[in-house]
């Protein structure tokens, strides 16, 4: 049984989702794992990690609508504004969509489905630099 | 330290709660670990892997009415609607409640509460054949 | 690689958030893991386990104030109610928030953000006991 443990920086546009599948795949192959488990963690409480349609853009078009109904930006009901009226709803969002992905590792590929991928889901306005931490655990 | 690593199917009968913890603890009992780790991970966007109450069917009937207020069916704001009223709520139910659970093994059982339940939750209306892949790490 | 499988009890005063990170960090370090992968679990229907900012507790009543908008108390759709106004509630707090966490170990320290901290959310009004499982499992 063995190990990787590695942190990975994305930069994101602002608001939106960045698909990150392709840079996971490549750290699994890179690391000769064919069964095990890899775990995902976002190191921030105002974005997410979520896996999600990746065929028509629609899809994520309307998570941004519905999300942006559910949890408006200035709420007026919100007391912790001091960093911009999207602040608190990043919060909202991160918690209920979480950080943290776990994706079981079978013959040498993560076993998503053929519609899953894996996204980098920003929640603030303007653009930030995410850390994404990587841990791959199983047999080669 | 060993592993298991196997998908299991299940078809649903439409939207809906079904309940998967009887078939989840078999595969434990017959891995014949003690102490570990099980990972549930669903191979699709439109359905949800959750853990809620196992006692009142209430509860679950209250689950169902709540979404169809939070997630509407039909929402006017949805461009992704090619698949139906029902296919873009799905998408959002399935973001919201997660495809993964994490469940730790303790004299070989899982550590679920006295209420707890493993359900695969359907969104879709129409029946479905859905996939999830079961990975089990520890030792005998 | 070495596994720790132990439950912890934490006794809520009632709907709220109650910082755990400091019973997680003590036990991680107790375990002499460097690298590996912590998962809590908790075993209950009507709480949950979240990372959210532990800098501002504005963020924190906001949570409150959001949450008891999205899910009312006493919503007049709920049949389950024989436990109280706040039950179901609880019970649909619990699905959308989640009631585990899966977090790496790097340097013999779990990855967490500079903001992030780890909250039992209790849902109900009354006081409760609650159980969280902690299971570490990774390399001295």
């Amino acid at each position: 049984m063995i190990q990787e443990a590695i942190e990975l920086t994305f930069s994101t546009p602002g608001r939106g989702f960045m698909e990150i599948t392709a840079t996971i795949r490549d750290r699994i192959r890179q690391s000769g794992i064919r069964t095990g488990l890899c775990t995902l963690f976002l190191r921030h409480t105002s974005a997410s990690l979520v896996i999600q349609e990746n065929a028509d853009p629609d899809v994520r078009r309307d998570f941004e609508m519905f999300f942006g109904e559910l949890v408006p930006d200035g709420h007026s009901g919100f007391v912790h504004v001091a960093e911009g009226d999207d602040d608190m709803p990043a919060h909202i969002r991160s918690a209920l969509l979480g950080v943290h992905l776990s994706i079981p590792i079978a013959q040498g590929q993560l076993v998503l489905g053929t519609w899953q991928g894996i996204y980098l889901w920003e929640h603030r306005s303007e653009p930030h630099r995410r850390h994404v931490f990587l841990h791959v655990l199983g047999e080669r």
